[in-house]
């Protein structure tokens, strides 16, 4: 049995339900899912600032993972917000989710489009794409115009409106494969690829199978991130480790 | 059950039985896999006008699959010979070794370098690198001075070869991660993994677990390549699609 951590890097169990309804819909039944969320700070992260304040506990969460014995762990937020600090503390996978979703859209079709809630996400989650090496594989993005608590109030309202950008994006934008820009876009994949008629990715599906895919290679071969040079831990010596990384 | 089909695009069984075998160490319990060979054309695809030759065979095993209700096939040759022709004629994921592979690397550190057999390799796998958007990933090419038939022969020594580039790759080219540029240097990933420190990816394990992925994504969400614009299927009334697309 495979168990993977989904986390919410955010201060409310508002996505920690319908974000395991969407998994369990998907995984297999050989893995265990845990989503947690954290107990303090903002309730979204549409803000860099925000990111930083949710950070530590964050990073507490996925090396709690490794301790509890977790084969891979998800960081749930489309900014990937701290994935190379997580990744320099565990051995286990990290997935970040918009890194893990961009990669299988370059694998499906020519170009992709990432539908975002707001303008104000575009520029970090573009430089994402080219921190990733896709630069040549974005199509556009495209704006809901949609905060993320307004995704959580609105649902329906929200589905009209990524298919409506949608469209757009494959008509417009040269787009072949929709990526949605935000955990919260989550949950109407199945139904938005049949009215699209173009693939389209739902991060939370995507990364969790992609988790489980790193997490099998994990336990089978020992794959994982490279632990030497970008990824190397901090010295123990150095003191700088908190004491929940020691447990 | 999901059924997965390997094509080994070349007219020999020499390399079945070691790919079965090395997908079997990895493989889902719940997954079903084939390993074919062509029953005529060259026995490796050295030469560009050979992957030509093997071409229409090729393409019927990928039509075959999806006929009989397999789930994903993959083409196994590092050049990704037939991608683009396979995906228009299937709706069935199919994968291509390389891309695969290649977008994993680019999730596991910061740069990687492809294990080749001969510098004639090179060029059109650099500019598969580059097809694929991740020009920037590429830390170097390493040659082993190995045809695919030497391989075959003579596997201890290739072994040894694989590893004295890898690290020479690590150490003077700034890869963080090794890609083995060849079917033919599957089967040791695990040992390579622990000698060379940093992670090390098996063509046939890393497409195998990708096409697992995907696999199960278009059974569950009905996600695959885009059958629009690129990947657009010939019509039918052009009557150019041979007979046994048909069946």
């Amino acid at each position: 049995m495979l168990k993977i951590l989904f986390i919410n890097p955010v201060g409310t169990d508002a996505f920690d339900e319908p974000i395991l309804k969407t998994i369990n819909d998907v995984k297999r039944a050989d893995v265990e899912v845990k989503v947690v969320h954290l107990s303090k700070g903002p309730i979204h992260l549409e803000y860099h600032y925000y990111e930083h304040l949710n950070m530590e506990e964050t990073l507490k969460w996925v090396k709690w993972a490794e301790n509890e014995g977790y084969n891979a762990v998800i960081i749930g937020c489309f900014y990937d917000p701290g994935l190379r600090e997580a990744r320099e503390i565990v051995s286990i996978p990290v997935i970040g989710v918009a890194e893990a979703t961009m990669h299988v859209a370059a694998t499906l079709g020519h170009k992709f489009s990432i539908i975002v809630g707001r303008r104000k996400w575009i520029p970090k989650m573009e430089s994402n794409v080219y921190l990733y090496g896709l630069g040549s594989k974005l199509a556009s993005f495209r704006i809901l115009n949609f905060t993320v608590p307004m995704m959580l109030r609105e649902p329906e309202k929200l589905k009209e409106a990524v298919i409506s950008e949608a469209r757009k994006a494959v008509e417009e934008d040269g787009a072949e494969v929709i990526v949605l820009g935000c955990t919260g876009e989550s949950g109407f994949m199945k139904e938005i690829i049949e009215k699209i008629g173009v693939p389209v990715l739902d991060p939370v599906v995507v990364s969790w199978k992609y988790a489980e895919m790193l997490a099998d290679l994990y336990q089978k071969v020992k794959l994982t991130h490279c632990k030497m040079f970008g990824y190397e831990s901090p010295p123990r010596e150095e003191g700088y480790l908190p004491k929940w990384e020691h447990r």
